[in-house]
């Protein structure tokens, strides 16, 4: 049995990938799926939610909640830096 | 007098000039700033909400919707093709 939420964290592979494993998830009994991204990845995030919205599940799935925030992470020599990231919540309509 | 509401449209350009850019509108007395992005842009679009609600504008601008969308534009050939795009909607708080 799947837990009815699935975190997705999208990195540097082909937008592709993300939407097959989005898709995967919900078939596989998700409720809703939790796409997160930084920095250059943001936009391939998007992409996979609207292509799961539009294109694979057209009427089944909606973007519930989009939230934008900032990470803290640790670069050269120790120091902090701060970059954008999102978290896209996508939802199986009832 | 300048309208309560500006688009940025946000490109190419380092996301710096799209931060100075919608601080200006909101110091020239703008309520809202929609910022506009497509493609690769869409995480400069995100960056540039991220450091003006955060560092440039902390306690005053909130980010009060985000519009996952698919543009439609023509590729080469004539084909169209589909890309995906992001609004988001700044606001300055009461």
């Amino acid at each position: 049995m799947s837990a009815p939420e699935a975190t997705i964290l999208v990195g540097r592979k082909p937008t592709t990938n993300y939407v097959i494993a989005t898709v995967m998830q919900f078939n596989a009994g998700s409720k809703r799926v939790i796409l997160k991204a930084r920095g250059t990845a943001i936009a391939r995030a998007v992409a996979t939610a609207v292509m799961v919205r539009d294109r694979f599940m057209p009427g089944l799935v909606e973007v519930k909640e989009v939230k934008l925030l900032s990470d803290r992470i640790a670069g050269q020599g120790g120091k902090e830096r701060y970059v954008a990231a999102i978290e896209i919540v996508l939802e199986k309509k009832q």
